[in-house]
């Protein structure tokens, strides 16, 4: 049964998200053809609000649209003066009034994608909300690892870095606990959750987490233009204490760890400049999956009549 | 008979704006289907071209050409640094040699559109020039009045605010004086103009203005940008003496009066809170029937051949 | 032979130029009718790159990838935040992952093109690199100048301005050689190459570069944005020392000589107001041209498979 709306995956119940991996499976099929595009969303129209500025999850949802034939309007929110100073509420009557099919929304505050799929007739796809939930990031994740094991029941995922702010941390943990993968956080005892209500195992040394024998070392960006910066003595240490350094590689490698990325990488800081070269890297597939994912979402959801 | 351009609403007459206004019904129709869409200028291409930035006209137009199955092209001059120092004519000259179909144009100088439609092909609409005009304004005001007074003659329609630097108040007066609607002005002296070709009443007192029994208040965007707030003491003091209230809401609730506004509002200078849910409103059907509107408009114009 | 990518004109021999210039004809043919559209790249990507900003060229790009039915996203890097601080090699596997089918690229780094094709598969168009080369630009020229001299073998071209850090300098007289056409230099010495492997001739004097006789004057712009203006006294002196003011203007018109220019034009500076009507100007037809010259490129190249 379709939704209107895809909001976090906490909603989601497990058939759900079996049928939109599922469903990402021919989507990305898709992509090795000659003609990457199928007719499924033709005459329906996408409209791209976008709060805070991200050039890659944009371009991933655009392209997803575009190959689902639907046609793409971009709201231009971040350079207008005009909308600056109009409240939200204003904007989504506008969209509603302007009768789109789909609005693809990210915004810095928690929250309000909700508020917005609760105004209008549109499907909303939560694009990130603040340190809410970022679904579709937690999906094309879920889909990536389950290329790599197709029976992930049991499978461990170790989330790295500043877990307590990040989005991308609570969308892949829930669709992953749900899929039976156990998932444990790594990072400075600042930076993680008081208390993990899905009984998630929190580590502050990088030593003690490997004991944990992970399956997949998942190694968040540093939000460095959030000034998360200022949590770490410096992103040099950073990388000393939580990064994928040379050695790590080499560990990693030897235990047949995979790596994944949200992207865009802050080389460096997260990962030495060899891990980009890893051969058990998922940071590119997780890209391309991005887009079938997207794909299998907006096809999934059904705006509502009228 | 077809025109090339659309500039103003002094040019056309009544039987055009009929036209206009009859054919904007069936593409409004259009919008309660599940593919929005007509294949009515496929193959066509649209270039907006907006000196000034208006995230919604900018998306109206571009929505409503994309409904009628046209490929639209940003000619991005706002971000750029070299059409910026170039001269307006060159810029023509420019898109008269990419031999593009229609462009949509705003510019902050009265008469520019036309000087563009002079010097090209293509179907130029006027999308807001300076305070000279916005004729798809006036023509979506005149279509929303039509579907709440199908017989609009006689009805009287009170515009509120800065009339003398508002293109909108230019354009929707004109059109509505054609259709036979009575207009009258409400606004501080100095920003009434002086003379009113069109033997329209001004008034500079509410309580005056409400006596001439109007149907509609259309209240103007404060434009803030533009630094229009030099003229009044205060936005609150604007809000206290030309603004909808809460208590005149009350009133123009009780005498069955309707409230129109171009948008976007500025909430607690033109409207409270409370306006955006009076049941009277016609502001967000503004915003849809500008879609329709503009999408007939496109459809009518004829470039010219060659 | 269909090649994957277009990075310079110096890897083109004879055949392949003729071919390109060959097919920019029908292409061109389209432009007169009512739907100015093929459906050659029906359900391809066309992902536009552009690190510095180009209203002209991107827009050019743009119209000739939807007059061949593609379909384009723009990865907006210039407005990201994020991908500034990323380098281009993520940006590029990003790119990669996303399966694109055509990358058209802009930088200010010469060969970062060339670096960005031998990591995809897409095909990469060159939209301008540095001082290294505008392969489009030489392309639409050669174009430009076989339409009005059908054997160019023989004619002679004189190039005028910055010479030195002009890579439309350096493509079109590239282009124009192996079409067997003459080509001169006229600028400053400082901004002339010290050596000149093609056999150029150079000029500093104006006088002197007419007594060569050329058949066009072909007038660089000067890059204001790049500070190139402080090689020059002032761009007063510029105009009088190698702009075409209205004297020369009247001399070449006597003469028969065509005038050329890549826009956007600075009026006063290479140009004086006069030369903007001036009978044997090409100008407008070269953007004219792009188009077409840019759609034959786009649709000789060929992805690598899968």
């Amino acid at each position: 049964m379709a939704r209107k709306d895809l909001l976090d995956l906490a909603s989601l119940d497990r058939s759900e998200i079996d049928h939109l991996l599922e469903q990402a499976v021919p989507f990305k099929e898709v992509f090795t053809r000659s003609v990457k595009k199928v007719p499924a969303l033709k005459g329906k129209s996408v409209l791209m609000l976008f709060y805070e500025p991200s050039t890659r999850t944009h371009s991933s949802f655009e392209v997803a649209a575009k190959r689902l034939s639907a046609d793409v309007t971009n709201f231009d929110v971040a350079h207008s003066s005009v909308v600056k100073g109009e409240s939200v509420r204003e904007t989504v009557e506008t969209l509603q009034a302007m009768r789109t099919d789909y609005i693809v929304v990210r915004h810095g505050r928690s929250g309000l994608p909700a508020m917005i799929a609760s105004q209008t007739k549109a499907s909303v796809v939560n694009a990130g909300d603040g340190a809410h939930a970022h679904p579709t990031q937690g999906l094309l994740d879920a889909f990536t690892l389950k290329e790599v094991f197709p029976e992930p029941e049991g499978r461990r995922v170790l989330i790295v870095g500043d877990i307590l702010h990040s989005r991308v941390a609570r969308s892949t943990s829930k669709v992953l606990k749900k899929l039976g993968v156990e998932v444990a956080y790594l990072g400075p005892g600042s930076l993680l959750p008081r208390t993990c209500p899905l009984g998630i195992p929190r580590f502050t040394d990088y030593e003690e987490a490997m004991r944990w024998k992970p399956d997949v070392v998942y190694l968040l960006r540093v939000q460095m233009e959030r000034q998360e910066a200022q949590f770490f003595p410096s992103l040099r240490e950073y990388h000393r204490v939580y990064g994928m350094t040379h050695e790590r590689l080499k560990r990693i490698e030897d235990a047949g760890i995979w790596l994944m990325h949200p992207g865009p990488v802050n080389r460096g800081v997260e990962l030495c400049d060899q891990a980009m070269d890893y051969s058990r890297s998922l940071i590119n597939t997780q890209v391309e999956n991005g887009i079938a994912v997207r794909m299998a979402v907006l096809y999934w959801l059904k705006p509502r009549e009228g």
